[in-house]
């Protein structure tokens, strides 16, 4: 009942009219030439729109079946995934040298977008294989990554991560799941893991576990905590499979979405699993994956919320409910579309300027990341590193709220699942959880990134706001428009930034109960910042006699409703946080 | 899994300290004593945890079941309606001379709260009974009322609303279902309509729908609209029940939540029905059940809001993660609880001050009510008629919103079905849907209610506000922490009325694009209003010596917490609402 679209001219202005991809001092980025890039998008969303999406309302329905410890996966999955992997698409920002295409990560995110929005169900069995492959690629020995990579870089075998147990989840130190050397270089792995996405399936040759355990007699806590690699089928030397290890999948969860992915409870009974990195500094190689987990997620809020728009938007334009109160628009139907009532557009305004300026911002991190992988750029790396918990925990609660919003637009149909509208909630609702809740985000961004390296990224991103700020070459209508709301916006954000310091000397509560809302006021800065980058982009190719007006004009007026309707919110946030910790901390616990 | 308490000391304080339901000049209120209605409240909080609330999960895991032509409710719905039926708890505030225990809607209100909470599925069918009884008892004849009424009452037969059509919802003038004159004073209905709640089900002997059809030959569109009762058992005079009417359910549909009520595709084949009001008037007679059924569907989003807040704030103090940054709360443990973090008190106290606030507008509306319908207060009658669409917008959307917050307290277990946050949300989705989506509600609200009577009850409404900030009597803590505050918000609301008033001659869409900011907008100077009025009751309670300080303090503290981080809403609104039309209308539909 659904469509997908692929939105391949509001990627490419971003890789290039923004971005300005080819013309980036970045190794591999010279041949990202526009039409290079819109051949590769193409062919990806023509995957997306009729390989992934016709699964997707089947797969929520129904959903993945533990038989005798075999997880069936929905029907067509498999299948799919062959197709994915004869394209080639899980590789496609993966090193050669392991069998991957190796382009910029910035093309396999917004590749990542489209199909993620099609099926996001899918393509966690994807992206996590990626994501593990990332963690092995950087710390895994040669005889680990040459083991393991080529047939994770294809996707012949999946990966997973392994952290949560049943009691500890954010506070990982309280893990119980133990690993016993053995002697022999290896570890025998017992415990148990819960909430691990795609554990167990009937996809792929193998599974490659990275699971967090400790060794005992190490140190208490976190710090006490190493990362393994726990095949489900052990590896012989060629790369043949040997027996099975003792690891086995005890259950799966019943959700409110994601229905085509297994949620896994896995259960480890002394399994055999190898060091991955050093002893003790598992959180550090964990985090290699969690970093890139975190903004594909924020991928997927973004992506569900482009799907949720593309729909409401075609029925707002195709049911005929009431009339324009300025005048019929439809004289000769018995009423006009719902499109022409202020509140459906206010309503598909707010979606449509979130999803153009979050796919800004996702495309300028990844492309930080390259520059930061690529070039060793230490700039790129901190502001990337800053901007992670941000990007996550905004437009992943952005995101939902806009599937939310367009499920509003059908109504009584938005509710039933006939029309799939309730399944992009669903989804959606997951990425503000895993991968570090929100609330987690925002802790990590005002306890720890905002004053990592003495405040040097936080300072970098206020002065490349300036820089965008103080442009003169702009006319008054970018000036009035965007440099003026995108100033106090960020004046916003300075002031809060400073009542931190401020106030966080005093007692750290203050600046840890504003935490939430400093997240969402930086995430409003950011769009504003990437609408204003978007604008003076859209203006230079009007001045530039480009073909495609309406295609510009429309950034232009998108851009400005975020600007006028959107960026105000900081104002609020702001003076939520200059409350401070009294209101949020004076209640007694025992009397909520 | 799930837990609920019904919040008996928080329902009493708002009745007594607040309203002062015993002091007020209303027929049937002297009777209304603390410990009378604490009795009554106890026992509907016992049926709705022990009775109602066990069969609320299973209820949506098992559904509603079509097999041919007969609904079949979830196991143990039948017996439990059978409990409300002896206890007399269906007709708690309707009529003696039918049945009914006559008490005042505020109190049928306020244990209506606490059955939604424990179980929304369920009492749907309980509630459009109630709002299907009120219209004939407005509306219908003498003989109507007689032969409907007490079957009605009781809940032995359950009554249903029929509006929406496949191609129309909100624009009924589209309406194609028709009703022929038989000249023996019934009519023959034809026509099929869809999301009939509790349209069919195993759970009463007869089902009394309420069908609105146009006879042929009336005026166009929605004045040519007429509202029939339709049995689906034909009604001896005796009350007997005769034939099977020609309706019958075509559908049942699958839905995001609400599983437990069957929503049904009703198709009338010349079905026999009579004519309830005056002909071509059914909207008339429709809206007295609307309005009612749009304030329950707001005590619907208050309730679901209060469950998953009481199972989230549980959890918080239970579950150990993490330490307390300011040090340690729980040293003997290994963790500290949930509570004690900053980030999960602010979600906490989000959601008890407005759980705390969103009941004391509920049950002054329902008061307003009562004056209105039993004093003839045309006054109050005036006020709730402009509050009804701020109250079913702003409380289902706010309610929402917090089912969605409380489940992310869970982490990963709020989103899996084993521990029922996910069924809060998925049930409290639909409350911002029906009885008029929230877009439709802010229309009513800003094409309509505001300027009805020249503008006089949004002024009376602003009389209020001004009397509660110009107390003389009020210290210096209430004047800063609250009269301060709500009149800032207040003063918000009455620019946006002016902006609106000015704006609109020019452009009617000036107010419309800001109707939904203006319905959230007075949301929140209700509540602030509200507040301080709760925050001034506490007050004197603790002057007078009270025995219950702490529940006193908490009040002040949680009324504080929502003047402080709430309030400051306002000010974003009325930004929103003062960009006008353009930044909502410049963009062509062809360029979304």
């Amino acid at each position: 009942m659904t469509s997908y679209t692929a939105p391949l001219k509001d990627i490419q202005f971003v890789l290039h009219d923004l971005l300005q991809l080819s013309t980036q001092d970045i190794e591999g980025f010279d041949d990202m030439e526009p039409s290079f890039t819109n051949a590769v998008l193409e062919e990806a969303g023509k995957i997306a729109s009729e390989v992934l999406l016709p699964l997707n309302a089947a797969g929520d329905t129904q959903g993945c079946h533990l038989e005798n410890g075999v997880v069936r996966t929905p029907d067509g999955f498999k299948e799919a995934l062959t197709q994915m992997k004869e394209g080639g698409w899980p590789g496609i920002d993966m090193p050669e040298a392991y069998g991957g295409q190796n382009m910029p990560h910035v093309i396999g995110s917004a590749v990542g977008e489209m199909f993620s929005a099609a099926n996001m169900a899918f393509m966690m069995y994807q992206g996590l294989t990626h994501g593990a492959a990332s963690a092995i690629l950087a710390h895994g020995s040669e005889q680990q990554k040459d083991t393991y990579l080529p047939k994770m870089v294809s996707c012949d075998w999946t990966g997973t991560m392994n952290l949560t147990e049943p009691h500890c989840g954010t506070d990982l130190g309280l893990m119980r799941t133990k690993a016993e050397p053995q002697g022999d270089g290896s570890f025998k792995i017992t415990g148990q893991k819960i909430f691990i996405s795609a554990g167990e399936h009937d996809m792929a040759e193998n599974i490659v576990h990275l699971v967090l355990a400790k060794i005992p007699g190490g140190p208490e806590g976190i710090k006490g905590v190493s990362l393994f690699i726990v095949p489900k089928f052990m590896v012989n030397e060629d790369q043949s499979l040997g027996a099975r290890n003792a690891l086995s999948c005890g259950k799966i969860e019943e959700k409110m979405g994601i229905h085509g992915n297994a949620t896994c409870v896995m259960n480890y009974d002394g399994a055999t699993g190898y060091l991955l990195g050093e002893e003790h500094k598992g959180m550090r190689a964990m985090f290699t994956m969690m970093n890139e987990a975190r903004l594909a997620v924020g991928m997927q809020g973004l992506a569900q919320a482009e799907i949720a728009f593309q729909n409401a938007r075609d029925y707002a334009k195709d049911r005929l409910q009431g009339r324009d109160v300025t005048g019929p628009q439809n004289p000769d139907g018995p009423a006009d579309p719902l499109i022409v009532h202020p509140d459906i557009r206010r309503n598909l305004m707010e979606q449509k300027s979130f999803t153009e300026g979050a796919r800004a911002l996702m495309l300028w991190g990844a492309n930080l990341i390259d520059r930061s992988h690529r070039n060793g750029d230490a700039q790129a790396e901190g502001l990337i590193s800053l901007l992670t918990p941000v990007i996550k925990g905004f437009v992943t609660d952005k995101g939902y709220d806009m599937t939310v919003q367009a499920q509003q637009v059908l109504g009584g149909h938005g509710y039933i699942e006939e029309w799939g509208m309730s399944q992009f909630t669903r989804d959606a609702r997951i990425a503000m959880i895993y991968e570090g809740a929100n609330g987690v985000q925002a802790l990590d961004l005002v306890g720890r990134k905002l004053a990592q390296d003495g405040g040097k990224h936080i300072m970098g991103f206020f002065d490349l706001v300036k820089a965008e700020i103080k442009d003169d070459d702009s006319d008054d209508m970018i000036k009035a428009d965007f440099l003026d709301p995108l100033k106090q916006a960020s004046k916003d954000l300075q002031t809060a930034a400073m009542y931190f310091m401020a106030e966080a000397m005093k007692n750290p509560n203050n600046a840890l109960a504003g935490s939430y809302d400093f997240m969402h006021l930086f995430g409003h800065v950011c769009l504003g910042l990437l609408w204003t980058k978007m604008a003076k982009a859209a203006q230079r190719g009007l001045a530039a006699g480009a073909s495609d007006t309406a295609f510009l004009d429309s950034k232009l007026a998108t851009g400005r409703f975020y600007m006028q309707r959107q960026l105000p919110m900081t104002a609020t946030h702001l003076a939520r946080i200059q409350s401070g910790a009294d209101p949020v901390m004076s209640l007694d616990a025992a009397n909520f």
